[in-house]
């Protein structure tokens, strides 16, 4: 339905990753190999961090591959943290206010997949956003809900437990209106210093989720690339799908599972959603 | 904030009312003479009836002075009953979904002014709306979430009942949260048959209102007037401030009042907002 | 590189012949089946005669497949003759001024392909349009260039032979660059009677082009069908490709070929283009 | 017919210009005080020099004053030069190929002003640019068909020199066609070091043109003041109008005259066209 890349690493320009590749970001706007609809062309989105408090944020609703604004920047803008996420509409209209990256102050957010028959529980999940955060809501998306709901469950102070919470939510309103398979998806936020990734669906049959293995062990692998050498040590990138063909580059999240990328760790654990106890929860 | 401009009569082509005058509506977007704001750029919208079921709508985001689009348009497109709006925003986002008029199944709304400290008290504006309907608000505007609340209290059966008691809510709710001035504008609603156009704020200094005098009188005063031959005899305009300086041309809705324009009638009365007895309304 | 439709008989909506089908020219913006690309979406455009004296037109940069503003004018305007086409674009920018078709006063234009290395002549192409349309240009589109040199030509007097000198043209302008395969597509031109539709490339390996098989025949072959039914007797559609899978119902054009339709006439000759004698023609 | 601004100093982030002062140039969009017109909403554009190459450049065709992408960039984009334009079209389309800046290498050129006519002597100018750099047009705009003009006449090796010749050539071209005032405007190119500014019309009675007083000189005039302390000692701004009303911080350029503000000098000369000698020059 969508796709999506985080970077993470030294600085480097933003079209070095979004343009490189035989499946590069922007070509698979075009033409995707693994997400549920080829085409990714109804508007996309880049948030990167820099020197203000807040990432900057570039919206746009023409398609990625045919967006001149969007190489340029791409061409000037580096950055040791970015989100970029390409869209395929499904229901809502096509408008820079549901495209993703979603912020929150230094918090971003971007997701593919959807919350399904949103239309019958989207006035219950909205309910539970905490009244501060409600007059935010700009838009029309499942993604963004979902956001503000993860906000309102303490997505700044604990992110895998406040998602689990949020989806967690989803699933139990969706139960209570007899709507199956509530929750599919992938997700990345970020404090702009650390990214989480969760891979989850209701049905156990997520979208595809690719890490990249450490550079280090990249450069063993292939001594003569330079790509690989202008990257730092830590560099990684998180995708809906591999940007390339290259063996030992792209490894796969498991079924319901996060990742966490810091400065100076990365590891997976198990992800489990987790209805909120209380009804309409209070922010820290 | 906006200028709107509605038309009622024999079927005549968007053109000879949207471009016509000194103070022409698509003019007005770059220069009106009595708004709040004299550039009314953010977008603009059509709505009209012809054959289909339901009313066409053109929706854009340019400012109307400088649309190809609306200008081939209202040179093709004829029709007995349209809708005209330009849009200056206050504070939701210049897209298609925030633009006027709203449409629902055959019913048309539009609006010039705005709610006050719309965010303060949008959760329990919105919270009142049918929950039949809820899942069908599109867009962030306030003038949405009035036209829902109008279709929660009736709209389709008594459009006077049900404004007042929209706008009612709007200030009971306003006064909850200590919110002065809570309402101001003007709305025009129709069915296709009849238009019904507000005036009314609060503070009781609402923004101008003006309608035609009947085409027969304009006749006698103007004898050699073309335009005035072309229009049949119940033509009417309802514009949020003359098109032109013709002596006897615009007359005043008073504050306080609305009005009806049917095929075979036109007529004012007071206008009162009322705030619904019941906490959230059953819809017929 | 790109897909189009015209279409001619008794007046229908437009929405009957842009979504409807397997494979509906809408849906082939996103997935079409024998494009050179599969996905057209850098805009579209919509010329259609009613009325008024010109045609009215719609374009828009958006792609065809989420655009609400044509699904709304699909609905409601309803046209004895219109073109729609949507665009792959291949250099230059996606903006309304590049969308087909063209017009000029009551001539449609538009076409499916391209001149080969379009910079390399574009100079001297363009400096055989007649200078007094020469500031009519509005675009930066091969296709735009071709439809004045065939104005030139005398496309007003005599459509085929008009084409048959502008591709003569660019075929022996090509020579003296040596761009080779200079000319590449289907054209369909329109004066709001009949329509000229052309396959022709230099290479004789044009892109594909399809008529419909007249009505009374289709109602024979399908007596329960509806669909035929409802198209008046003269009704044909010129299409890029099959809006679907009916045996019987679609016909190719050959290479080397044009067909006109008529208010009471059909037919088609062998194409052959031919270069102008003169190096600037005066137009008549 | 535009506005526009040039800063040069050290780098700042273009919000700190760009919306700031009571007159700000994003402000200006919805309302400039000396411009020919007082709405500037046909899109704008800004060219930004980095570490790249090549400047940056963001366009579009909305109005600066709503356009969210604008407000995020220029408040996480810092440039030591950068140029910035708001537009009010007259006759061209509002897309982006006609925003100004215009880039060629390391190379922008943006106007305020027109060339009177330009239908009548567009063709003549157009092939009087170097055929090397015809293919580069991509707009209609009059600015653009000067800007390569200057190019074809060596703007790379002498700006004062080149558009002098190109304005020189629209004159003697006008002068031929009975074309009357045909240039007016003032002009800003960059080649990332030095910014040159015009001011001259054929008529001289020439749009207006302000650069701002020496920093250290401003320090002295406002010791209190915050902006001129963070200003570098060689910060210039050239701008179409005051962003405020602040006394001796604003110099008008006089008439006929050209300015060069370079990293260690900043000077002003007389200027005057001068048709060039051949008809149809040769680029170095």
């Amino acid at each position: 339905m969508c796709r999506w890349l985080a970077y993470s690493g030294s600085p480097i320009l933003l079209k070095e990753v979004l343009y490189e590749g035989p499946n590069s970001l922007v070509g698979q706007s075009l033409h995707s190999r693994m997400g549920a609809e080829p085409t990714n062309g109804d508007g996309f989105g880049v948030g990167w961090y820099g020197a203000p408090d807040t990432p900057g944020m570039f919206h746009s609703t023409e398609p990625a591959w045919n967006d001149d604004n969007l190489r340029e920047l791409a061409g000037h803008i580096s950055s040791p943290l970015f989100f970029t996420h390409i869209r395929a509409a499904i229901g809502s209209a096509v408008q820079q206010t549901n495209c993703h990256p979603f912020r929150h102050n230094r918090w971003l957010f971007m997701h593919n997949g959807y919350i399904n028959e949103f239309a019958t529980i989207k006035r219950d999940l909205t309910l539970a956003i905490d009244p501060s955060l409600y007059p935010l809501i700009s838009g029309q998306a499942d993604t963004e809900v979902l956001f503000y709901l993860a906000l309102t469950f303490g997505l700044e102070n604990d992110p895998p437990a406040a998602v689990e919470q949020a989806i967690g939510l989803v699933e139990a309103v969706a139960a209570r209106h007899g709507v199956p398979h509530p929750f599919q998806g992938t997700i990345a936020t970020s404090d702009g210093e650390s990214i989480w990734a969760f891979r989850y669906s209701s049905e156990h049959k997520s979208r595809s989720l690719f890490y990249t293995t450490d550079v280090p062990t990249l450069r063993k692998l292939y001594p003569g690339r330079e790509l690989f050498r202008e990257f730092s040590d830590d560099a990684r990138l998180i995708v809906s799908e591999p940007l390339g063909d290259v063996a030992g580059v792209w490894n796969e999240v498991p079924e319901s599972t996060y990742g966490i990328v810091g400065p100076d760790h990365a590891e997976m654990r198990p992800f489990q959603p987790k209805a909120p106890t209380t009804q309409v929860p209070v922010r820290a």
